[in-house]
């Protein structure tokens, strides 16, 4: 992820675009990346998003690798690890949610958020 | 991030929510989370998005730990590993916009995407 | 719409927040607020999205008020009059997707975008 | 709106689309073209965004008509009516923001949302 986050930033600068890339902008660019992979499931059914056909997959991922390209340089302005931010949240889900009053109401349990 | 796929995993099983999470469902909370952080910084200038205060970065971070949790469960379920799938991309983004070319026309160049 | 739009540009300006209401920054919160209807949404299946609960329909009309809000407010700024860009959209669309080739293909029709 | 609301009913219906348009799906079909919206300003300043070439006008415009289509379609399913929706939000948002006390304090006023 480090390296990950290196080469954005040379990329980023041999092509003067840093400042265009604060973290408003790119909180809006992840955005606009993010709704690149919705689209490609807002008119299948749920089974079939869990088996995407060959073609389809091969475009996710590359949607997937813009929106972790955009998130990791955001997280990099605000000098956030998105991988501890996340395991960060994972605890406070774990203590907000526990297991044993979730299970089985799942209907009305409103997700970890 | 091997430890929080499997953590996020123990978490949804756990949780008897392994039903609702289907790629579909999930690119749609992605969305949700990625607008949490979006939030933060829609009416703030570009500069105030350079520095927030300290009690908006944990806000910040938190929404990104959020983001971060849903991104690895989506690619997790379609088998897409984000830091593999974000480094493919920076090399198609190589070739697409050499430097030599980008460099000093910001205004028009189009963003990778 | 007319009466909306008036009502909602006194709103503002009363407030002094026309300032913060840049086209930029209504797109944004645009943005944000659909996420608020599609979060009402999410963990549905598709069936229970067609019949929702009296107190979630509540929710997803103020959320839906929310969106007519800001799409107004940008749509306003820009000069545009949105049922008039809908109406020539859908145009375009009648244009690009003939019934008679569409029909029966449904699986593959990417849709009006 | 009414006009525009079976204009495209008589569209959908005419493709044999109406299977796939459950309010979740047109929510994130909404959620989409929302994104498609926010991209024409994401690299720009909010002052450039406040005036935008001839050619990026119209081709926002024709986006506004995306967003226009799908919210007109997705509160129609939900017999929800956009206009008065918005509305009924403005008066909510009168009493909870009283614009003697939110005046003078715009920085930390958190939007109606």
């Amino acid at each position: 992820m480090n390296d990950l986050r290196d080469a954005i930033r040379a990329f980023t600068e041999k092509r003067d675009r840093e400042q265009f890339h604060s973290p408003k902008n790119l909180a809006m660019a992840l955005s606009v990346e993010v709704s690149e992979v919705a689209e490609h499931f807002q008119w299948l059914t749920e089974e079939q998003s869990r088996n995407p056909s060959p073609e389809k997959l091969a475009k996710v991922r590359e949607e997937i690798g813009d929106v972790m390209i955009y998130l990791t340089e955001l997280a990099g302005k605000l000098e956030i690890e998105p991988v501890e931010a996340a395991k960060a949240k994972m605890r406070i889900n774990e203590e907000k949610y526990p297991a044993t009053l979730v299970r089985g109401r799942a209907n009305k349990y409103t997700e970890y958020s």
